[in-house]
Order: C-alpha cells, then sequence, then structure tokens
C-alpha cells in the first residue's frame, strides 16, 4: 500500500462520548504526542454543537451519515446531515479524499474493552491489527467489512483507509481514567504502525491471531404495542466477545420468562446493552470468531 | 410513630434512569407485587417529560425543587420548578402531607450497589435500615440526616417519612437485569417493613449495623477557565464505601499529576464520577461510617 501522508484524528462525533473530545483537548495542547514525521495529523472534534447539549446527536445520528448516496442527497437537511458534507469537504471527498486516514475515537457503555474495529481485511489492516495485539494484550479487533468502505456510512469511511477506536465500558458523560489511558494507547500504536509502515521499518508480527467478524444485529423483544418486553440477560450483560451457543438464555422478560438463543453458529455478542439503542431497541452485536493471517 | 396509610412509589423523578420507569410498568400490570394490606399504594411517573427527551431533566434537576422556599416562590417558572408544585400539590402539601410515605427510585453510573438513603436517623428509619439489611446482604444505608426533612429539597421529602432507593452501577438510558433485580428487591422489603410497622409485627432486628453519613462533597479540579484540569484518579473509580485516607490519591490531572487527598477522617466516597455531575464538576460524595443502634 502508498504511503499515508495525511492523518485525521476525530474526536467527538457522539457527543456524549467523553473520552475522545477530552485526549483531543490535551492533543491540541501537546501536539508532538500525535505527530510523527512521516505524516501530518490533524485533529477534528466532529460534532461540539452535540457536545454541547450533552447529547449523541441533535437529530441523526452522525456516524451513520456518510453514505454516498447520502452524501449526494441535497434533501437531507438535519444537522447532522449537513454537518456530514461539511466534514466530507474538510476531510474528503469521499472516494477521493486528501486524508489518506481517519482514527474516529467512540467509547461504548458495553464491556469491550480497547476495539479496534476494522472496515476492510487487506494486508495493511491485518497487519495493524497484529501490530495492535502485539502492543496491547487486552487489545480486540473486530471487521466490519461485511460492506466495502464506500458503502459504509462512517466517517472513517471519508478516507480509503480508516479505523474505529471504540471502547469501554465508559457511561455516557463520563471520563474514567481507566478508558482515557486505554484510548490514548491504542491511538499511539495506530500511529506508531502508520509510521512504521511509511518507513518500511515495521518488526516481525505475529503470523496469525484471533479476531471478531460482524454477522449480525439481534433487537430486544418487543410487546404488541412495540414497547420493550424484555431486557438482556443477566448472564449476557457485560460478556462482550465470550460465546452464545445455541440454547444459551438471551433475554429476559419482565414478565420473567427467560428467552434462548437460536444459532446455528457460535457467535461472539458485542455492544452488548449499549446506552445508545434506547430509541431503536438493538440489544447487541454478533460476531463469529476467526483467525487472521498476517503474510 | 403512627400508621402508615398511604405510600407513593415514585419512579422517573430522573427521565434517563430508566429501572424504576420500567418497575412502574410492569408494577402497574401487576399491582398485587406492591399492594399491602394495612395502607395503600399508588405509583407516579414523576417526569415523563424528561423521559421522552432521555433526559435527565429539561430546565433544572427535579429532585432539587422540594425546597419549602422554593415551593412558595411562584417566580420559578422552569419546567421542573412547576412540575414540583404540581407533585407537592399531588402528593403533599410538604409540612401536611397526604401521603404518609414516598418511595423514591433512582440509578446511579457509580458503583453503589443497592443503596437505602434515609434523610432522618429517627427509630422508624435506623430500624427500616436493619430490616432491610438483614434481607439483603449487599444493601448499604446512607444517612443523609445534616439538613432536617422539611430543609431537604428532595421528592421523598414532602411527606414526614420517605426513603431515596438508589441502585448502581447503571449507565444512563440502560436496563441492567442484575439493577432491576435490586431495585425491586428493596422496595419489596421496604413496603414488607411498613406493613409489619403497621401490624406491629416486627421480627427481631439486628441490634446495630454498619452505615454512613454524609459529610461533604468533593468538586473536580479545574483550570483557571473553569474547565476541568482532570478526572476521578483510576484507585477510586468503582470504589464507592471503601476507605479514603488522608493522603490517598484521589485525582489524576490530565497532564499526568495526581492529587491527594487532605482529610483529617477516614473517608468513604460514593456517588464516584457520577455521570449526572457532567454539569456540575461534582466529582463524589463522603461519608463517614458510623454504627447504628436500632433500640
Amino acid at each position: 500500500m502508498d504511503k499515508i501522508n495525511t492523518v485525521a484524528i476525530v474526536g467527538g462525533t457522539h457527543g456524549n462520548e467523553y473520552s475522545g473530545i477530552y485526549l483531543l483537548r490535551h492533543w491540541d495542547k501537546q501536539p508532538e504526542i500525535v505527530s510523527r514525521s512521516s505524516f501530518s495529523t490533524q485533529t477534528v472534534f466532529a460534532n461540539a454543537k452535540a457536545h454541547d447539549e450533552n447529547k449523541r446527536y441533535l437529530d441523526a445520528d452522525l456516524n451513520r451519515q456518510f453514505g454516498m448516496d447520502d452524501l449526494n442527497n441535497y434533501e437531507l437537511r438535519g444537522y447532522e446531515q449537513c454537518l456530514a458534507k461539511s466534514l466530507n469537504q474538510q476531510l474528503g471527498p469521499k472516494g477521493n479524499a486528501k486524508t489518506d486516514f481517519i482514527i474516529d475515537l467512540h467509547n461504548t457503555t458495553s464491556n469491550m474493552g480497547p476495539s479496534l474495529i476494522l472496515l476492510q481485511a487487506d494486508e495493511f489492516n491485518r497487519k495493524m491489527g497484529a501490530y495492535v495485539k502485539d502492543k496491547m494484550s487486552d487489545a480486540v479487533v473486530v471487521f466490519e467489512d461485511h460492506a466495502t468502505v464506500e458503502e459504509h456510512y462512517f466517517v472513517s469511511s471519508i478516507s480509503k483507509q480508516g479505523v474505529i477506536v471504540e471502547i469501554g465500558p465508559q457511561p455516557q458523560s463520563v471520563i474514567r481514567q481507566d478508558i482515557l489511558d486505554w484510548m490514548a494507547e491504542m491511538t499511539k500504536h495506530i500511529l506508531d504502525y502508520i509510521e512504521l509502515h511509511n518507513t518500511q521499518a515495521l518488526p516481525d508480527l505475529s503470523s496469525s491471531y484471533e479476531a471478531f467478524k460482524y454477522t449480525e444485529t439481534l433487537s430486544l423483544p418487543l410487546d404488541e404495542k412495540g414497547e420493550r418486553a424484555g431486557m438482556v440477560h443477566k448472564a449476557v450483560q457485560d460478556a462482550d466477545f465470550s460465546p452464545l451457543k445455541d440454547g444459551d438464555p438471551i433475554f429476559t422478560l419482565f414478565n420473567g420468562e427467560e428467552v434462548y438463543w437460536q444459532g446455528d453458529y457460535i457467535a461472539y455478542p458485542h455492544f452488548i446493552n449499549e446506552a445508545a439503542y434506547y430509541d431503536n431497541n438493538l440489544a447487541m452485536s454478533l460476531a463469529e470468531k476467526i483467525i487472521v493471517e498476517t503474510v
């Protein structure tokens, strides 16, 4: 892959995910922390207006607005839909972007630890996953490569290469030191990896590693009025990236009944009971475990 | 103390604390769960409008609006200031309330477990704490009796007797089964205690027990612009009700420096890094450990 010349670190894509916002403030005071010799780094506070209101977003989830059709649809006039066009102009345009690499910083209320979400499984990304896992034993690598980068609607899909750094558990509107430290560390390793890639100085990496590949999203059980009839089962709560097998309990209804998962594969739930799902009744994402080869 | 004839269970005082809201819905379908023979029980969804907007409050914290002066001040016209007057009419009026006992259901993002907050240390409350702790080994009892019930500004101060049930950790906008179960169980024990008090059928209680007494509130370190300069130290995060001694680390500044607590007593932090403090920069409450005698 070509040399990466321009990197953007984006925080505050969701206004109530505080770690990235506070790290940007810190890095803007000490830019040497995120500077490297072989590329330029800029920081972008994506949705300051949502942060001012202490909300994820005002009108619509910003991290769902970067599909190519939506970026070209001028009928979409919600705040985040306009903001997406502005960010696309600043960092993109998607498909021919002036930014070579985007690091988008997120928190989750789920117990996902320090997760690196990759949108494609090309050699550059497979090696990045190995490098980050070699440096950071807690790190988890998740491939969301069920769609192409062009088809993805995330901020980080503006550039040809990009990642989502997703760290939890952290309640919305809170800064936890452990979570902040994890986010700072993972970002450092990603920047180091790009520098080593650019200068053709990559060390020997693990030849293969365990990772996860997104498969599907589960919704909470609803009643006939469309209201929640149950919640995530306590056996699944906080068990992100632990195996879920056919017949395992997955939901508890408010009337006390249990619901069991029916699946024909061993699933690895994540984003379990994420607070941002309050308005769409999602329960969790599922993944398969995969072995990634780095060569 | 006199017989208690009328009990109100209040949920949704804060619109993004979900456990109480979902329990009220459940109990309204099965009212026998919260009914007892010797008193009437009503449920009150205090701030449905804030819940519709998935916020703690619209204009001001509802659970700070029940000071006697504020209830009588018609210049205060924010939404929650008007709502407080309406609730005071419905359940009160404070000082001469038609409701004898209020149970106000709350969640915290702090690791407080199932906490029972009592506003006075009279014999009735001291025994209630013993009863709840005898029935529920995880329960924590906190006395916030630094002010009189009249002086308090909480919803539960409308009636002569009342409690705050405060259960965590739970992120805002999330329903965790473990937290919901704790809240349902603690509420059951409180209702049972009132029934046993009314029917003069209280069992033998522990003659004394450990509890906590609120002492003071600590704020986060701020910079010269009034912005946060640091966060709760990772050694204190999640350590609610663990001892904090003079010289223990309490904050980490974003520049990496540590701040140590200077105190002349052994403090027990709680409400540590509560998300609702995002706009007032509070860090935690402190308490002293006390031994409560039930006779």
